[in-house]
């Protein structure tokens, strides 16, 4: 494609970067919310640096991993780079509230420089010839960040607080709502022109039809998870309609080629499911994920990548055959990134330890990390706390 | 046009879109934001797929609705829908803090599927035969979302305590000056992209002519709402600007292939009379708008759509006939949009009402009907009236 | 380039613009939140018609100021407008929370109608000719706004409260944190089509490196900034990362085109000498500037511009001449902004003044001059201010 149409991509993926962040540093609380949006940055700044310095050679194949020759050329990997700060900040969202600073920045490098341009390369080659479907990138980027973030989240362990005693979990409400339905609007909005630069074209009117079917997918996720809401609480509840909203944009990335119907039935199965999967990981596996990134993310991922399969346009057969090959790319996806993750956040647990002071935690990352308050001209209930502490 | 350039109005679309949501869930109180950002994203949903079921199909004209070949098929209405949002989003910010949630969630139904398509498929046939001029979707988008949110409007009635009993009305805050100001500037970006999209070239030099004439038009009207702050009040006045600078935007859509001194001419009008509109609704004939959709969308289409007759570039006499083929097509669509959607809506009042049980106004929406608050973090000052309530 | 092209990168500059406003009001005191972005919309629209009415005559040198023939003619001038609202948002910024509104209004009229239409027409003819270098506009944006700002600061002089007797600086934290960080990544997206838009290009593939180069000087800038935190004070600091963040975004405006080493190279020494000057401007200099927007725009514009000449792909006594073109263009623009704004702010500060009254800047600008609270809904810890003021 033209360079204006990769820019275009890029910049869209860039705006679904930061409405990640956006949506991160709503859901949690305002003690932890200045430490949540420099974590946000110092991500993106090192995710750059670990693709350019390293993961571009991995992928591109033509050149040995820190060539001077090609850091000393002007070469470009603009919408790789983009796409990749996608995996990566899922991770940095699920992170959030409770982990060390430094430690965490280690998933930026290992994301940036070897997993996403891993698969990026079995995407050209072996799961290439293998016939294997994610038409816009729902194992690169969604998969990949959202299995990080799971092994992240098990090895750092829930936020103080949030599990009781009897196995009972509490909700610790995000800071502002307003703000992660924006930061979510916002993801919606980059999530087109990611998905078209991930894909390759035959025809003009594909690209159309790919956005059309985005669009579709998010509202059936959208519609799906609110009469879920309905039927589980009786009330419409925003956050499990923005995770409904967002997981339909995960499954759909996997075939947004397909007819304008599946688009609808994907979304509206992953507005039903990923929501459920977000009660469950919380509820009941008891994993503490304050963004539910690892349900939007991997969850969705999962069943898109399925749903490509079982849904081609194809005889009976044809689609089961097609769904062996899904959930083969699949495992080798998700053991790649499970083995690379756990290996190293094992290794810094053991070591550096992944895990802020529980006071820390307790006085707010901000304070503790950063040495700022986020909103220092507002009174804040939270300020109990400190009194709390002190006694 | 390019499906690379159809994209990219769509996305300018869904970006004045959600700077729409952005500054409607600022102009409400923070015990209604949730709420209002949460209508949002349902209505974005129920537009999308009630356009894409039946909208599309009577827009189009080469099928039937609900065809099941269609819905079956790989087909993109990609801007189209992304444009309806725009429509749609107007009722939903007019309608907010005092409205039931799943009643008012059918104005999304009847702008998507019905009122835009219909209008469209106008735009294309008789109105196109009789000449009527609107460039940039100032009828189908600003005039029918406009006047459907004033029938809105009217038939839930103002909030609790907007008018006393001596006719006179209460200014009711939104609670963050910030936000409503950025959402007015992100609504102010994707304008350009929108109305390019919605109209169709001569030339390249005619695409950069019309986005120099909507920055012109923003640009004049801002200025001119702030003179007439200074003369009324002695002040500038934030939300009066914002009002005047958005009202330029919708007139300006009318006719955006205009002379560089009519666009500063017709922003200037609007940034005067949409503001003093805006102050009419609401202290003369009391009706409640809170983020002053209608006089913005509205007041300035009709504006916007009468001087794109008045000041085309003919003799005087043709330039009288144009202005009676605008009104024949303002009046025909004013029709069309106050029939159906005041048939709907007084339908729903008379059986399942519109209107919020005045204890959940009282508590706000964010906990009455979606049982959540937007900021948990902060002592806020509305917590006061909860012990009223209880007294 | 083709009018989609110039329409996307101007859009572009606008996101950046609006990313500027929202860091700005975000870095200043609740109380001034509102007055922030009302001055920013201000500034949008009176620069827009600056530029229309007498700086595109200036610029396009076919024709003279105030032309009727030319402001009665259909023209565009799409993203020079869009592009010249960043030079005149600097000012905007910095001149925070304690300038009247008006007479500030006019900083928007020079550098719309005079500074940055008399600099880019030196970048076509004088500057040009010379050889001088600068790709994506590091001196016609940044360093023109930036050393405005500077006159503007030193001028208005600074806060209340900001400086003490002894001649130590309080630190006055802005009201959101969360906000800031917002608005620079959204500044962040905006930059590369800014900075596309501002050059010329030999080929496809350059688009994409210049793109790609961004990235990294943003990257490198970020590493370094917080790098240079720990060193400084153990703790990474978010708002000076910020300030290195995007003072690498202005340094790599100079040579987009570069090697990717060099734009990282140049990005990291931002990244490490924009904070330190901006820590400079403040504790030694005492030169108050809310938004650190003087070193982020003027310090890094003129490392930028040095750099690009310094380590241009020459041989070393040409890179010396290319040296001396660069110091000299760089005196010549500077010179300009400088006599320019400091005669204009000079005079009206003989005359009208520049600053608000002590008491409405103890009150905020928000009540004082716009009769308006920006977050009515919280309870602030500012209110005390009205207290000790009543005592």
């Amino acid at each position: 494609m033209s360079a204006l149409w990769l820019v275009f991509c890029g910049i869209g993926a860039l705006l679904l970067r930061v409405g990640m962040a956006i949506h991160g540093a709503a859901m949690v609380r305002s003690k932890n919310s200045s430490s949540a949006l420099l974590r946000a940055i110092a991500d993106i700044c090192i995710t750059i640096l670990a693709f350019w310095a390293v993961g571009n050679a991995i992928l591109s194949s033509d050149t040995r991993i820190l060539d001077p020759k090609l850091l000393f050329s002007a070469r470009s990997a603009f919408f790789s780079i983009c796409a990749t700060l996608i995996a990566s900040g899922i991770v940095t969202g699920v992170a959030s509230e409770r982990s060390k600073f430094l430690p965490l920045c280690t998933t930026s490098i290992l994301i940036g420089a070897l997993i996403v341009p891993i698969v990026g390369r079995w995407r050209g080659t072996w799961l290439h010839h293998l016939g294997y479907i994610d038409g816009g990138g729902a194992s690169i980027l969604h998969l990949t960040g959202g299995l990080c973030a799971l092994v992240t989240a098990i090895l750092v362990g829930p936020r103080s607080g949030k599990y009781n005693r009897d196995g009972s979990s509490n909700g610790i409400p995000g800071h502002s709502v307003p703000l992660a339905a924006i930061g979510a609007l916002l993801m919606f909005i980059g999530w087109v022109p990611t998905v078209l630069g991930m894909s390759s074209f035959t025809s003009e009117e594909d690209i159309l039809i790919r956005s059309t079917n985005i669009l579709l997918a998010a509202a059936a996720g959208g519609m799906a998870s609110l009469v879920l809401c309905y039927f589980r609480y009786g009330k419409p509840d925003v956050h499990l309609m923005i995770v409904g909203f967002l997981g339909a944009l995960v499954a759909i990335s996997a075939s947004p080629n397909t007819l304008n119907i599946w688009a609808v039935f994907i979304g509206a199965v992953a507005g039903i499911i990923v929501p459920l999967a977000a009660i469950q990981i919380d509820l009941i596996w008891k994993i503490d994920d304050p963004a539910s990134g690892i349900a939007i993310h991997a969850v969705s991922a999962i069943w898109g990548i399925i749903a490509a399969g079982a849904f081609a346009a194809a005889p009976f057969a044809a689609r089961m055959k097609q769904l062996g090959i899904q959930l083969a790319g699949l495992a080798a996806i998700a053991a790649l990134t499970i083995l690379l993750s756990g290996a190293l956040l094992f290794l810094l647990k053991a070591t550096v330890g992944l895990r802020a002071k529980e006071a820390d935690e307790f006085d707010g990352l901000d304070l503790a990390e950063h040495d700022i308050g986020a909103y220092p001209d507002f009174q804040q209930t939270t300020i109990k706390s400190y009194h709390l502490r002190e006694a």
